[in-house]
Parts: C-alpha cells; sequence; structure tokens
C-alpha cells in the first residue's frame, strides 16, 4: 500500500535513531525545534542493541563468572535481559520527548528537505523539514568464507542471541570488537581462536602496546594468528557435540582436505538457532597458503571492519560526497556537501565510536542553530578497547617519534600500586613536545586504561602542557600516580640545571627498580 | 657503651628512612649535597613496611583468593614477601645512591644542626650539618581495653605478621585503615565487626559518602557499629578453637558479666603468636553503656588514629613549636618554628599520607637550595580509602554548600558503565562556584575512584575551571564518561539560553531514568 498525502512538516528530520541521531534530536528539541526522529530498526542503534551496551555487561558478566552461579547461557539470556530494558527504557523516553516525533520505517532523501519514510505495512510518508540529519550508522562487513554454512557465522548483530556460548570459537579479525569478545567468551569457556590479516593484532595500537594485551590474551588462553585470513571451512564427517576436545592441526598435514558431508539439520536453540555442524576451518596467509586446520569450529565471529550505512538513502541522486568506502564526507561543523544536509557517526568519515558520535552530534546542533558560529578546534577523541587489560589511546600515534618529541614510558610493573596487584606488564606512553611541553599523544594500555587515558583528554581539550602537570599531588598508590612519574621524567630531561633536579625522588618507590 | 668523637658533617641530616625522609635524600642527593639519613627501623617506613604496600598487596591477595589456590595462612605469608622484597630493595637502593649515607641508629638533636645518633649497640655519634629535616613519620595510637591481653589487640605494626587470618575480628576504629582491612579480611573468611565512635564511619567523608561505603560493606558481611566504643574484653570460659561461630549477643542481656577465668598459654604461630584465647567484647557507646557484647573474639585491630612521632627527638629543647596534638608545625615552606630545622610527613601538622609527604618534601628541597624562593600556592592534596568501592576526595568538603556554590552529583547507577557493570551505588559529587566555575572540592566513592579523583587534581592545580571542562570527549562508556554528564549539568544549570540548551542529550543513556 502506498499513498502519498501533504508531508509532515519539521524544523529538523533525523535519519536514525543511535548514538548520533539521539544527540541531535534531543539537543534540539531542548532549543524548541521539532524533530522528526526516523528509525528502520530498533531505536538505540548499535551502542544499545549490539555493541557498547551488550559487549561491556557480557564482559562484566564474564568477568563474575562462574561466582555468579548461573550457567553460561544463563549469563548471555542475562545480557540480552539487560540490553532490553535499556532499549525499551529508550524507546518510551524518545517516543515522549516533548517536540521529538519518534517514527519507526526506512527513510529516503527525495530532495533538499524532503524525505520520503517508508513504514513496515507498506505506507509511504512524505517528511519535509529545513535540515536533514543523517545518523544511519554502520553495519558489520562480512567477508565470505568458502564452505562455511551461513548459520555458523555471526557477526555483532548475532552474538548476543546465542543461546549458549559455543565449544570452539574463531574470531576473525582483532580488532576491540573481535578482542572484547575473545575475552569474554574465554572467560565462559570457549576455546578461542583470533584469526588477524595484519601483523598485529588492534593495528591502530603502538606495535609495543598491541603487543602487551596479545600476551595477557594469550596467558587467557586465547590463541592469536596475525598474517592470517580465513581460507575455506569443512563441516565435519560427524557432527560433534559442542564441548568435545579440538586443537590446531600439524600444519605439515594441514593441507589436506577433508570430506565434507552434507550437513545436519540445525539443531533448535533458545534464541538463535546453533549451527548444523562443527568443522575444520582451514586459515593461512592472505595469500592463499593454508598453514593451519582449526578442527571442531562450532561457531565464527566476523568482526572485520564496518561498512557505513549510506547506501539506499538517496544520497547520490542529491551529490551528497561520499568517500571511496562510501561513508559521507563531513566538515568541521557536521556538513555534508550539499546545503542544509549534515551527518554524524559511523556513516561519516569522522569516526565511529558513541563518543565520536555524540560529539559531532553536538556540532550539528550548534551550528543548525547558530550557523555563523566558528566550528572550533575540534577535541582529540580518545578510543579503548575494553580487552583486558584495556587498551586507550588519544592524538597521535607513531611508531618513530621526531627529534623534537620525546617520548615517555612508565611500565606498569614498576608503579607501585602495579607491584601490588601483581600487574607484570602493560605501559604508559606520552609523546610530548620537547620544548612546548604540548602533549601530541598518549597510549595506556594496563589496569583502568579508559579512565587514565580521560586525563589526557581533559588536558590535551584545554592545551595544558605536561610541564603544567608538574606539582600535581597524585593520590598514593593510585594507577594514576603513574602520571606523576612520567612528569617527573619530563621535568627532569627538560628542565636544565637546578629546577630539573628537584624533581627528586617520586612517590613511586619501584622506579628505579629495573 | 658511648663514645664521643668529632661530628660526622654532611650539607643535610634526614630524621627518618620513610616516604617523606626518602623523597627529601633522594632529590638533595641530586643535587649534589651529601645527605645523612638516619633510619631507627625499618628502611621505606610506615608505607613500605606497615602500610600502604602490605595492606593494597592484601586487598589484591584477597580478591583474586579463593581463586588463587592459597591457604589463608599463605596470603598472609605471601603479602609479608612482596613487602619484604621491596624493603630489602629500598635498603639496597638508598644504601648505595651516591651522596646519601644511610645510618641505623635513634636520632635526638642537640642543638642547631646538631643530632647525636645512638646505634644499636649503644654507640653514640655526633653528626653536624648545615640543615636537619624531621620526617619520623607516626604511630598508631593504642586506646586501653579493660581486660584484653596484649597479644589480642595488634595494629597496623603487627597485623601483616599473623600466621593466619583471625576467625572473628573487631576492628576499633572505621577511617580508612580499618575499613581497607575489614574488606580484606572480610574476603578471607573472618568474620568482621568494625566499632566507630564517631556517627558515621570515614568522618571525614560527606555523610552520603560514607553510607555509601557502610552499605557496601555491609552487604559484604562486614557488621558496622557507629557511636560505639571497645568497653572490656571478658575471655571465654573454655579457649575457643578458631573457626566456631560468634555473635552478637542479645543486647537485653548483653550487660550481665561473663566470668573470666585465667587465659590459657599462648599457641605457637608462624609469626606472630595466636593470642591466649578468645573472648567476648562488650562494646557500647563512648559514654559507657554496653549495648551488644561480641563473643568468641579472637583478635582486636587497633585502628584509632596516629600519635606523631615528636617526642625523644629533643625538640622542645630546641623551641621546636608543636601543636597541642604533638605535630610538628611547619608553615608553606616546611620550616619549623626553627631556623633550618625543616619537617614533612606524618609527624607535621600538614597531612599524613605518602603522596603529602612526598609534596612537601619536594617543597623542603626546593627551600633547602633555593632560601629566598617564594613558597608559592599549594595545590589540593587528595585522599583515598582503597576500600570496595574506593572512596576518593579533594578538596572542600562541606555537608551545607553557599549559595554561590553549585553541588553537582551523578549516581553511578546512572552511568552507562555502571549500568552495564550493575554498579547500583555509588556517587560523583562536585562542588562548583557558580559564575566562575571554580572547582572547591569533589567526592567520588565507586569503581576506580582513586584514577578519577586524580583527574580533578589535575585541574584543581591548573585552576580549570570546570566550563573549561566542556567539550572534552571523554571516552565511552569509561566511568570517567560520568565527569562528561556532570560538566553538562554544570553548562546547563549555569549558561543562560540558547548556550546551556547546546548541552543536549550526554553519553549518557541513562541519565535521565530515574
Amino acid at each position: 500500500m502506498t499513498e502519498r498525502t501533504d508531508p509532515d512538516v519539521a524544523d529538523v528530520i533525523v535519519v536514525g535513531a543511535g548514538s548520533g541521531g539521539l544527540t541531535v534530536a534531543v539537543g534540539l528539541s531542548r532549543l524548541r525545534k521539532r524533530v522528526l526522529l526516523l528509525e528502520a530498526d530498533d531505536v538505540g542503534g548499535d551502542c544499545t542493541n549490539v555493541g557498547c551496551i551488550p559487549s561491556k555487561s557480557l564482559l562484566h558478566h564474564s568477568a563474575v563468572w562462574p561466582a555468579s552461579g548461573r550457567s553460561t547461557g544463563a549469563v548471555l539470556e542475562a545480557v540480552r535481559r539487560r540490553r532490553t530494558a535499556l532499549r525499551d527504557h529508550e524507546i518510551e523516553e524518545f517516543g515522549s520527548t516533548p517536540g521529538i516525533d519518534l517514527r519507526a520505517g526506512r527513510a529516503r532523501l527525495v530532495g533538499p528537505g524532503s524525505v520520503e519514510l517508508t513504514e513496515s505495512d507498506g505506507t509511504v510518508r512524505m517528511l519535509a523539514a529545513g535540515h536533514v540529519v543523517i545518523a544511519t550508522g554502520s553495519r558489520p562487513r562480512r567477508v565470505a568464507i568458502d564452505g562455511a554454512p551461513d548459520e555458523l557465522v555471526v557477526t555483532n548483530e548475532e552474538l548476543f542471541e546465542l543461546d549458549d556460548v559455543p565449544s570452539r570459537l574463531v574470531i576473525v579479525g582483532g580488532g576491540p570488537i573481535g578482542l572484547e569478545m575473545a575475552v569474554a567468551f574465554a572467560r565462559l569457556g570457549t576455546r578461542i581462536t583470533v584469526l588477524e590479516a595484519a601483523d598485529q593484532i588492534l593495528p591502530a595500537l603502538l606495535p609495543e602496546a598491541a603487543a602487551v594485551v596479545r600476551r595477557s590474551l594469550e596467558r587467557q588462553g586465547i590463541e592469536i594468528h596475525t598474517g592470517t585470513v580465513a581460507h575455506r571451512f569443512e563441516p565435519a564427517a560427524s557432527s560433534a557435540p559442542a564441548g568435545t576436545s579440538a586443537a590446531v592441526a600439524d600444519p605439515a598435514v594441514a593441507d589436506s582436505p577433508v570430506p565434507g558431508p552434507t550437513p545436519p539439520d540445525p539443531t533448535p536453540g533458545a534464541a538463535l538457532p546453533a549451527p548444523p555442524a562443527s568443522g575444520s576451518l582451514h586459515v593461512g596467509s592472505p595469500g592463499g597458503t593454508v598453514t593451519s586446520v582449526i578442527d571442531d569450529v562450532d561457531r565464527i565471529l566476523m568482526a572485520v571492519g564496518r561498512v557505513p550505512n549510506s547506501g539506499d538513502l538517496g544520497l547520490e541522486a542529491l551529490g551528497v560526497a561520499l568517500d571511496t568506502t562510501g561513508r559521507i564526507v563531513v566538515d568541521g561543523k557536521g556538513r555534508t556537501s550539499v546545503p542544509n544536509i549534515w551527518a554524524c557517526g559511523d556513516v561519516t568519515d569522522r569516526g565511529g565510536t558513541t563518543h565520536s558520535a555524540n560529539a559531532w552530534g553536538r556540532r550539528i546542533i550548534k551550528h543548525i542553530v547558530a550557523p555563523i558560529a566558528p566550528a572550533g578546534a575540534e577535541p582529540e577523541h580518545p578510543a579503548v578497547a575494553y580487552t583486558d587489560p584495556e587498551a586507550a589511546t588519544i592524538g597521535e600515534q607513531r611508531v618513530e617519534v621526531p627529534a623534537d618529541v620525546r617520548r615517555l614510558r612508565v611500565a606498569f610493573a614498576d608503579v607501585d600500586r602495579g607491584y601490588t596487584d601483581e600487574v607484570d606488564d602493560g605501559v604508559i606512553i606520552v609523546d610530548v613536545r620537547r620544548f612546548s611541553g604540548r602533549i601530541l599523544g598518549a597510549t595506556v594500555v594496563g589496569p583502568r586504561a579508559g579512565e587514565l587515558i580521560s586525563v589526557f583528554a581533559l588536558a590535551m581539550k584545554n592545551d595544558l602542557p605536561f610541564h603544567k602537570w608538574y606539582g600535581t599531588v597524585w593520590p598514593y598508590p593510585t594507577y594514576a600516580a603513574a602520571l606523576g612519574q612520567l612528569v617527573d621524567d619530563y621535568m627532569t630531561a627538560t628542565v636544565t640545571g637546578v629546577g630539573g633536579e628537584f624533581v627528586g625522588w617520586a612517590r613511586g618507590r619501584l622506579r628505579r627498580r629495573r
């Protein structure tokens, strides 16, 4: 059924009710703008439904398992309940926010300020507004694996629907999503192998920082293969029941193909059907050589990057510029190449985290309301992988630092709290311009890294040079006291003569231990 | 044997090789000053030996118990080993630092720049220097409990020497030391009762913050009696073996005295002898009324404050001013009332934490070397109790805030990471001057509080007003993202008109949930 009526009119149409869209819609509604907020799927977007919330919830529930007394299936169910409660709250909240008209349906831009909304029953409504904000997010990239049945392969969109944990899970992709789930499922007893095509996991991190995470994950029993991709899947001769032993085959015989019978019917599952059968995954170099066969694989998590949801929106017809990967190009105000069409979040070329979507959404609110306001400086956006340990970065991550930059390091093992807490790995790295004290970038891999990187987020936003950190009294023995050790090192190395020598003996009793 | 020879001469004599004294000695030695560093007991002072290091180590080891597979006695032994390894490292390091002459013995000031050192064999040496720095620390205050055998009552000085955990431990004093140990021993299976004479535990905290810690400790099975002190101890009729049940007696019958037989001989223990017998502790109001009897008490931890080690140093004869509690009065440069005699750390009236001793030690170094340098502003010193959850404060802690101060609050339950991590209690409180944005004080009671208060330590040291925090991109979903919610609240409440409304919807999905 298709009907066309006079358009529903608002000040702003926001396409997508995830982290970016909700920020814009709520902010504008508080400024007394009428907002039409359109969502094709679940309110809350990836963050609430298949991202931050269920993944951090699973990390938490797996950390307190088995002491929680739950079965592994009940852990997954608890995560779903928590996620769904938040989603329901958001639907209720944003569905009743004055000034926000929340509509379910799929949107398509048909002209400047003109949007066609197709509702689930096929009804098409015309909507009109002075501005359109695109916040449609992204979806997981899927790479086909020869022979792997569709039901075997999940992404973060299906992972949290599993009725129980896999026995042997291969995670394709060693980025934050893949590694966080590696940690969580390994805690719940799943045997995990991570395949990463690049030569290090977490490729956005400095090699020494990524190496810390790798060592820790391996100590947690997680197998990691870098420079490795999945080539083909072969179902086992007979369906292996969950919980059977599995091993990486001898590479010498790994290339011999295993006959693959027709998989049996899927076992019915509480949430998502169990895969048709376990089998063997042949993995190897991206060039094609199979180096290992992983047997008894009963689930594959695909976590190899994101694809922006920029198609089917009518953007090309309107001339909205995309980059080569399909992401919408925006300027410092959040504007696309077409006047009065704005974009934020994963669908743009400006970063794909909830806090980035929020920060860019705030910019859009400002510039819709105050068009002549300058864009202003864009603060650094930190990034955190919630692995064990957490890995956090902000600013530049240069493998080689130029001569006018001092790279400062402190190992958590040389920090007193690290000593009392038996933290024998992990590091804080800070790059500071030698004479100005300007902080160019920082990396924290270790306990509470997400909190520690936040100190840098505040300081860098305010251009607080590193020498102005000197004199701060850091509470002892926190992990943050390590920051005082770094500042002392900077002052000792930078300030000549007596001034530098004042630095003296830091609170870090262990600092000269190695 | 007493002999007097020509004095050993140095630039500076530092009395006490704990946190403050080591800071001063190392800092001055790097400035090529010759330092005589005197220590009557263990190098490293309270922090290394009976304070921060063993207490945080025990908190860690108890948190990973019983998964660590150790016996409770082995946990205590592991803590001792860790502590002793650090002490040995410090003795080696500071005993071989160029410019530092580390001497064992008890010091007494006999004139300006003149110190008499009595070594353990009775040898007395005269030492002379241009400056003397007193960093003799403090010791636990001991309050007598009628009828309690000496061996039953320990302080932090003996606690870590126990050969196994008590069955039922009464902790007298609800400050940071007592409560941290309550958490650690409760995890190891000890039944704990905390007695606090004041009407709240952690009296330095805002009542609502202290109440968070109390609720959490009670959920951990720790009994807490505020407004309560120990009146008298009565040994049980027969020595109760460890592990027997114990209960607070019916208050109605609590006053009837229990006959106390002669205690049996002490049981030999691996480290510290076991107490002669368990017994009943009669507790009640500070006025004297017994309200409860705690049976089967087999250890009492006395944690009711600290006494400065300012006696027996010859200070009175030299005219060094003390306050009414015996602490050495120092000015903003760390000077006592007598020229060229300085003091830092617990023995002074300027705070008794390792980080405060360090900060004041650094000031003394500066002013010994550069006497005409101004003292400069003294940054705020944070304080952290490493309970579960941690409780951290900085700056003013006013129960009532004046009209020109805005008190901002965010509950961890309304922070998204709190939601995923099932944190249903805890709060961040910030007091901000309404128009200037100046931060007057902050309290964090919840996960990672020690790290979060450090953000305030840096900002307050640099007079960074709260409105300049606005625009910082806090990583989501960290606990630090809660700081962004507080800043949004401040901006919304403070900035009038459109500016304030920009704040919009924070990353905190839950913030309007309640």
